[in-house]
This record gives C-alpha cells, structure tokens and sequence, in this order.
C-alpha cells in the first residue's frame, strides 16, 4: 500500500519523503576541492530506458551521488509507439524531485549515431530539439553553443567496434582540434577501455565513468557484487552546477569503478595521500619494525612491488587497518610500492612513498 | 553497455536472455495439486507505477513465480500528460516476454473508486475498454460477462479506511449476493488485515495476497529483508492459464508473505503436514526420547502451546531440523501444537499433531 | 592445510600474519581524547570458556578493538580434569599475539562468588595467584593492592539475581565506601540493566559493557545480526597501557551495543555531536526550509520529540544521511529532540539541538 | 550471560540446547542409499587446534553434517607445555554431545610423519595409544588391526611436498599392496590435488575431502564465501556408524567442495541425474524448442561443449531453473554436454545426456 495513489500525486509533484536515506560515500579527495559523485549516462522510458524518471534521482539520492544526467537518446526511442517523443519530459519530470533531494541534475542526452563517430553525450545543454538533425557536426556545433561538455561514449563497445579497441576517426580528430570533445567514458557499464587513459592524457581530455543504466542500479549492480555503481568523482569548487560544469572543462575528474581509480597521474597522486596513512611504528626487535597502515575509504587499496625488507604486496582494505613489518631501516627512508588499482595509463598505475609515521 | 540499443530490441520482441536464472521455492503443497506461486496486483507506467511492462516479466522469473497479473488503473493515469492512455498496452508489451519465459500472464486491472466499493481487480478479462464507465454495477457485470475473477483490494488501506478495519458495505454484499465477488486481500504490499480472513470463511470467498507493487520488487522486499514477495498460492491441477482460474474460483488459494501462511483451515492442515516430519526416536534415556523435526520448505514454523512434557515452543528453520526431547510417553501418543505461523481466521491459527516417527 | 604444524607454532610465537586484516570503527568521540574500543570481559580454555587464548587477540584484532582483558574465573575451572589450573596461562600465551598486534592486553580474572557479591572482574591485575583465598574482602583488598580496577559483572544476571533487577547488598556499599569498586557492568553479552545506569551516577563509578564471550565472537554476534561486540568504549589520552587506566579511574567511559550508547549526560553530550552534522538549508520555499543531516558515525542515530513544524521522529543512518524539512523559523531557533539511542540514566536519553548550518 | 557456569555445566554433560538449529543440505543421491555428510579430519586444543572438542559437534550439527571424526596429531602436542597427552581426551569430551545431537563420532587420530609418508588418519580406531611408537608400519599394523580405514591426509601439501604434486612412495605402495590404505584426500582446507582422482581409480581407494579444520569453521569458510565446507559425501546403507563404514570401505564416496564434486564416473553419473531435470518444452516455433532446466541441489551446475543448435554452455544455478532454446531436433534426440563442475579424474569430468521431458 507504500506506493498508492496519494503518495504517487506527492511524487509526481517533487515532494520528498524525509524518511529517504542516503549513504555516504568514503572517497579520495583532491586538497582545495569537494569530491562530487556523478553518473552522467542514464536512460529512462523516454527513449530505450525501462523506468521513470524520478527513480533515476531516488537511486542517486539512495546511492550518495552529488549529480546525475539523464540522457535518453536523440535518434533513437523504440518506445514511441506508446510514448510520444519528448526530448524534454525526463528533466521535466524528474527536475522537481531532484531539487527537493539536494541532487544536480545536468540536463543531457546521448547522440546516438553508427561509428563514426559513435555515441556522444552532450551534457549541460538547454535546447534538446535544436540537436535533431541529420548533420553530425551541426549538431555538436549547436550542442556547444548551449554551452556543452560533450562526452564520447564507450568507444569500444562491441557492437560498434567490433574488436573492442577504442580508436580516433577523423571525426574525432575534427571534434578535437575544434576543441568540441572534452571527455571519454573510459568506463561504461561494466566495460573498460585501458586505451582511453593515454587518449585523454594526450589530448587534454577529461577520463569519464559512468553506469549507462538503462534498467535498476540496484540490479545492475548489487550489493552483493559491488560496492557502488561506475561513476565520475568530479572534484569541484562546491558542490553546485556552475562548479561542476566548471571543473569537468577543467579534467579535475577521476573514474571510479569497483576498488579501482582510473585519474592523470597529477590527481591520482593527491588522491592515494588522502585516504592511506602509516602510523608511528609500534614495535622494534632491532632488526624489523612494525607499524600499521589504515584507509579511511571505501575503496581497498592493493600495492606491489614493495622493497626488499618488506612484504612485496600490501592489501589495505576499506575501511581497515594491516600491520607492516619491515626492516628498520625504513624508519629513515620511504617504502616505495605500485598502487595496482589506481590506473594512470593504458600500462602505468600510481607509484608511490609509504613512511612511517615519526613520534 | 549490457543494455544498448540491440538487447533492448530484443527484448522488446520477447526474445528471452537464456542466462537468466530464475530460482526455486520451496512451498508446501496440497496433495494432488500443483503449487503455483502468483502475484495479481501490479502497476507500470501505464497507470501510475514506475517501470516498463517487461520489468514485470523478468521480476516474476527471477522470483520463481508462475503467474503475474498487470493490474494497472482504469481511472487514474497520472502519466498520461506523457504517455497517452491505452489499457491494453501493458499486456501487449509484456505478452511476448511472459510468453518465452513461461511465466501464465493473467489479463488484469484495477477497478479504482472511492470507499465505498474501494478498489477491485478484475482478473483473466479480455476487453479493458469495456470497463470505461461511470457506474461501478455495470463495470462489474461487464468484467464478470468476460469471465473475470473479481478481487477486492486492500479493504483495510487507511487512506480509504482511516481505521484500518475492513468492512462490508452493502455494495460488497450485492457483489456477493450475486456471485460476482470471488476474494479478497489479505495481505497487500506490506499490510494484512486479519479480519479478511474470517470475510473469505463466512461468504465462501478466496483469501489473496500480492504485491501491488509500483516500483521495483527487488528494492520494496530487499533480499537482506524479505526472503520473497508477498503472494498468492494457488493450487492447481496443471500449470496452465486454465488450470489456474479453475483453481481460484474453487478457492484452492493461500497467502504467503514473511514467514507466514493464511490459508482456510482445510488447506492449512495438509500444507503443514507437506513440510514438517518427524523422525525416528534417536535416543531414549527411559524418561525421555530424542528425535529431529525437520522442515523441507522455505519457511520457518513456529510453533506454540506444546503439551506437558514437551517444549512449549519450538521454532523449526527453513530447510532446516531441530531436536526434539520430550517425554517418552510421546512414542504412543501424538504431541499437539499451535502453528504460530498459519492463520486460519482473524482469531485462529492452525492446531496440528507431531508424532515421531516408527522404526 | 592452511593452519599446519608450522604455522601454528608460528602462532605461539606470536608472530603476526602481515595479510591479516583489521576493521576501523567509527566511533563517536570525546574532544582531546582518543576514544578506545575495549572489552574487559572474555574466556578461554583455562576456564570455561572454549577457545585458546591467542583467539581472543585475532578476534579483538579483527573486530576493531584497541584493548582486551582475559578474564578466567579463578573458583572454577571445569576442564581441570584435563587443563591443570594455571592463573597466569592465558595470558602468557597471549601475551606475544597482543605485542605483535597492537592490542593492550590487560591482565584480569573473573572472582566468582554467589551473589552477594556475585561475579567481580579485577582488571589491571599482576599476580593473580594471590586472590585465590575464601574471604572475599580479602581477594579484593589484594587485587585493588594491585593497582586493580575492580568490575561489578552483570548485576542482574538471572541465574544470580532471579527478577533480574539489580541492586546493591551491604558487600557492594561496603566495596564503594572503601573505594574498592569502579565500575559496574550496564551490558553484558546480550543484556542490559537499566538501573546500572543510576548505580553508575549515584556511586560515581563507570558504566561498563563487555562480550562475557565462552565461545567464538563471529557467532555469538554474527554480522548478519549485529554490526560489533558489545564493549566499553573509553576516552584515554593515548592510546597505551596506562593511559587506558587512567581513562578507566576517571570514569571516561561508555557502552556501545548495538546502535545504542549509554554513557553519563557530561559525556554523552559531546559524543552525539561528534558524529552529527547539519548541513545549509539548500531549499527555502518561503514557508519551509530543507537540509541535511548527516552521521559519520558506524551507529545510526533515532531522534524523536521533535518540535512543532519538524519531522516528529527521525533517523540518520550509519554513515549516512537524511533531507530534514522544517519550518523556517529554525533558520534562528535550533531544533530540540531527544535521541532515543543515547541513554544517560535508567528513565532518560540525551536532549540535544540541532541546527541548520549558516552559509 | 548466556554461556555461564550453569550452561557450560550443561554443555559438558552434553545436554543438548533443543533451539539449536541445524540447515539441511540438498546434495545429490545415489539412488538406494542415503547420503551421509561428513568431515573426517578436525583438530582440537589436544593437539594443535584451537577449540574444545564440544565445538566440533556444535560445528557440525549446525552445518548439516551427519558424521565427523576428530583427528589430534599423535606426535605433535605443541599445548602440552599447558595440556597433558591424552589421545583419548576430544573423544571423552565430544561424545555424550554428539550422541544427543545424533551426530555419529568417529574416533580417529593423526598420525604425523615427515614425507614419505607425511600424515595419514587412521579412522574408526578403538586404542590410540597403541599407535604410540616409532615404526610407521607397526602403527598402521596396529590401527588396521583395531579395523581402522586409513586415509593419507593432503598428499600435495607444498610443507612436505615442495612442488606440489602428490606423487606416491615405496611406503604407500606398500601400503596399498597390504591393503592398508583405503582412501587420499583430494580436497584439504582450500586446497585440491587433481592426480589424486586417478591415484584413486587406479588403486581402488576412495577420495576423500575433509576441513582439517584447526580454527573455527564459520571463520574458515565464511558464509559470505562459501555454501558449506569442503566435505566427504558416503553413500550408506543407513544413517548409521558401522553402515558409513561399510560405504567407506566400499569406496562410495564423493568429495564437495565449493560447486564441485569429485567421484569416480560410475558414481558421478547417477548424482548429476538425481539433481538436474528437464521439463516438457512449453514454446515450438518450428525451429526452436524452448525447456525448463531446474536443479534441486545446493550446487550450482556448470555444463559446456553444448551440441549444434543448443546453447554452448549452460549454468543451472543452486535450487534454480534456467531455460533452455534448442534446435527442435533435440525433441527426439539427447543434448550432450560436459558437466565442468563434476571431476571425475585428474584430466576429465563428467559427460552427461539431457532430454527434454514427453508430456
């Protein structure tokens, strides 16, 4: 009886119910920035979607996410037999209940085109309409004069690339120079195309991750198999549309996905420091100290290629605590490791300093 | 990237994922009979529920179910500023899927007024259409002109019934008087109303339980809350379309939900018996026998008012056993209990007799 | 094969497996203190308890705690048949283990005695051999000669204490007006005693919880039931030895079972304040305001009372967060409510305010 | 408070606590016998285990065990220092509890030699004692002579057999040309030994798969990452002492661990048909048939090799269906597929023969 008529009306009008309860995410942070939590890849059933708009900002809201775009596809809406085309309705819809969940909600929408180029997400756009049209590159144009950030979208999903290796066109190479592509999902779904990290860093784009849900987040990705959906960690000035507008233009983004960070080694460095800390060694046979290694995220971090005189491969798990016992003589100097699930290239992860802490 | 473009249009034409697992209730059974586990109350977004019809499908296989029914309103289609009204949709689109998966689709809707009558189902009808009219009597007697099973809904749903206490009206009592009233529900979302019972025993009527879900099944009855939706079992001949309406005009029906069962009592004693048995005595110290009560089912039984000599309470888990010791004069002499767990009216659980089992 | 001859002797001699892996808690705390998780009350082989003593560590390890103590009865010892008595093995054997993790092993015994007096732990012990004498004003004159801090175990424990209400006999005013008791036990495995809490205020002792564990910790309080062990949380200076004992005589201290803290009002106050923020309102419709309130804490906090235009009841989640609308007159006036999950007497909780953050 | 002196009394009398619950395990059969689920290699604090022995009937019960040996190390005694010798001791304590939880007890003991012959248990011994002495053969002498099944315990274990591969001695030749050995563990705590399949078929010895336990089982395969513990499966006339022993040494057994099962071909056929079945294909569309694949067991079953025109590879999920499009020749002529989670040798698992059912 939960979910019966009056309290559809309530929902149907944006009004919240203040028993909803979000969780909070433990992530990396950026110092100087907040670290907003986005998703900006998701349908409904106003293109080839299987929900209502508003359950796509209760599961934001549900899930911790700061910001969310709903992106329903421009050429494509199988629905239409039953559901008249409406490039607007999903925003109008959800748009009241987003602001009454404190969720930003970037209006955006998925060009959906055969490779090349592709599916391209133009988000933070205001005319939906004006983006139907035959022409490829009058559509970017009239996406980027609303002032969007255009995302291309898993470019190496199978069914479009068929040897699952994500690679520039000219079309790409044209939006670039143009200086109208300024990120690529380097995760989609449950997909991840290692390449997108080197094309980001060489043509200054933003790495993006996002969950392409189509069905139930929650079903998509459960609890019992993941700790959290795909998303982008977006690390902004505050937490308000403008910032994050602000500083997608400006690659302060991360990908996060299972216990794995994908950044530019510039952020991913700040963001291992931020969560990971050594503490004061606890004990000393004058041969080996012994110290502990605590994370404060949700992400467990696993490191190799540890010194001699220490173990070689560290698991700190989220949320926990190990003990390291290594040679005394790195009370002096700092224990070097590879950090295997920060990726900062198609073949580099993070390398980093462990030291202990001093008394 | 699970989701694109081509899976959605396959299933759009019903064609079935054959990885799809679907998993296995284990319920108790009326000898002679099939169990089939229905639910006959649920919405989509052709009235006012949250999800595309197919949804509905894929839930029921993956819950074990052998029957759904969409139910979606006939007067209250709050979307319909987006999604123009068409009662048949729902069923036109999930037909196919139901269809592939073997899951009986029952051709249903929900007949919504003001208390009094409330809201009824009318189930296994063929021409929604028909049902548009202002006068409730003539909606009725078309549905049941089309061989509909006629449900009434949540009687006890406070926002009809601020007490929470259902009641017969006179409408109700002209239904019955002629034979166009056929159950009623027990159990709807995450509410009972004990009196129904009594209701169902006193007008020969069906006791029902459904979901009446809007939503998502899997996040209204979390797994780590619920073992299983609230639902209606049927017992049948054969797990037909046919099978199964001739079995809910003969009121072979029980209601699951939790760890409980609501069944007339003539039911309830051989679902008891179908699940629980005794073994035989493994120990006898000369004043007390030892033996294991074992319950195959998915369901705890909890037991009460046991007999001197006996535990007084005894909770036997879901596939799971328990020892028993109890007085040897039980080798000769069955011990009685109350089955907390299956009601039989507004007042009355289910009593039942436990001998171990002869060499 | 993973806990052979080697390993094991590895084990006894304490040295640690580096994989091994800890849980952080997340705790409230009290300003300038380190909040320690302890637990003054567990048994092994060397008495009745079921496991060896080094399992006690991991357990602690694992767990999150900080501090231990091992606290075999010293009048009963029903393995003797097969373990000779010996006061001293337990810790002995464990000694090594708790050096190698970290944890602070505080040498205790339970003195076991038919109520009046009942069951006493004395923690904080050195020579455990000198209590084991009939008079029992003489075992605790030796054990406070000691340095002990001695612990009233589970006043109203029902095998002592048929109407399970705990209350103080001639023997316990004589041991507090000596200054000879410190603390009284509030919870005890799976129970607690309200009235302890006024015993605690009245007497100016401290409010003690401990797992009283025989067996194993996972199973007695298995994650799919509780999210830690019972245990006494305490605010030290440091995290050491004798910090602890200090924090312990200062009565800084606190239960934490279940979602549920019980501490004195003067620290109860500051804990709910460490883990509970407000957050700008970030809708204002002129009538009502809306913000946030988030819990950082690992104990999801229920506050009810509140105040006339504001949600009567509510409930921040562990590691989560909540949308509180109001009235817009708490944009000046914080909100009062009592949190139901902070208890600070046998008849009271904590009243606490809250308030919107300014911009 | 729930496991005072009073409980503990009652534990070491081995009255059962008649709540106590334990979980059925749905295995497969061999049609004519009962299958018996045991644990034939468990440590306690009498050698170098880390529990009482009453917690190894606890364990067992709970875990739908029907049988279980405990099997201390008669030439290792790290807790003697604390515990004198007595290989009689776990027996003594264990035995009046398992008799009142029914389960059966089998008296065994390791005996622990370095490779070759590393560790064998003599199961169904009488005199532990006499197996006391240097000369391996006279031990084994000595146990064959008390009627004991001797089984050589984690033939691969890389402590003794750097490599890891299991290879047969001149001792266990000899051995088995005595017929003094009768059975090799295949599967110990998390490891498995492929060769031993063949070792076994080759001279007629049963494989076995034991915990070997030290610790706590729910602790050693947590429930979050296993179903159950590694185990024996015998196939008995009766749920009786003396008829496992008759299986045991008619070699009718089979080793499950995680969703595997290791057994001989002649016994893995009739268990794969005793859990899967297919139903009558319910959709034809000329081409195509669709069927019901459903497994009644607790193991999820993982076919591959599927032939022309039918699926390649089929997961039938633990109590779960799938279903199943087949070329419609398969109306009148078996599907093969391989079944990958059925071992049936070092290099071969089970190859098996569906049909969909005739209505």
């Amino acid at each position: 009886m939960k979910s019966k008529i009056l309290i559809i009306t309530i929902l149907l009008l944006g009004t919240i119910t203040v028993s909803a309860q979000r969780r909070i995410l433990n992530v990396p942070e950026l110092p100087g920035y907040v670290t907003l939590k986005c998703d900006f890849h998701a349908h409904t059933v106003f293109s080839d979607g299987n929900v209502w708009p508003t359950m796509r900002i209760g599961e934001a809201w549900r899930d911790g996410l700061d910001a969310i775009s709903i992106t329903d596809h421009i050429e494509y809406q199988p629905h239409k037999q039953y559901i008249p085309t409406d490039h607007s309705a999903a925003w109008k819809i959800a748009g009241p209940t987003a602001s009454n969940y404190n969720i930003i909600l970037v209006k955006g929408t998925e060009i959906t085109r055969s490779m090349p180029p592709g599916h391209l997400n133009a988000l933070f756009i205001t005319e939906p309409d004006s983006l139907v049209r035959d022409d490829f590159m009058k559509v970017i144009e009239a996406a980027v004069a609303q002032g969007a950030f255009i995302q291309w979208n898993h470019p190496g999903w199978k069914s479009q690339q068929p040897d699952g290796i994500p690679r520039m066109y000219p079309v790409h190479e044209e939006l670039i120079a143009k200086g109208w592509l300024h990120g690529i999902e380097y995760y989609n779904d449950v997909e991840y195309y290692p390449l997108v990290m080197d094309m980001c860093r060489d043509n200054k784009l933003a790495p993006m991750g996002n969950s392409d849900i189509h069905a139930v987040i929650s079903e998509e990705f459960p609890a019992t198999q993941y700790s959290h959906r795909p998303m982008t960690l977006v690390f902004a000035k505050d937490r308000t549309h403008d910032s994050l507008k602000e500083a997608m233009f400006a690659r302060r983004t991360a990908v996060w996905y299972g216990d794995n960070i994908a950044a530019m080694e510039e952020i991913a460095a700040p963001l291992f420091k931020s969560v990971i800390s050594a503490g004061v060694p606890f004990k000393d046979d004058g041969k080996n100290i012994w110290f502990e290694l605590s994370n404060i995220s949700d992400i467990t971090m696993t490191l190799s290629g540890g010194p001699e005189g220490a173990p070689a491969t560290l698991t700190v798990p989220a949320q926990g605590m190990i003990v390291v016992r290594a040679d005394r003589k790195y009370l002096s100097q700092p224990l070097t490791y590879n950090v295997d699930n920060i990726i900062t290239g198609s073949n580099s992860v993070l390398r980093t300093e462990i030291a202990p802490a001093r008394k």
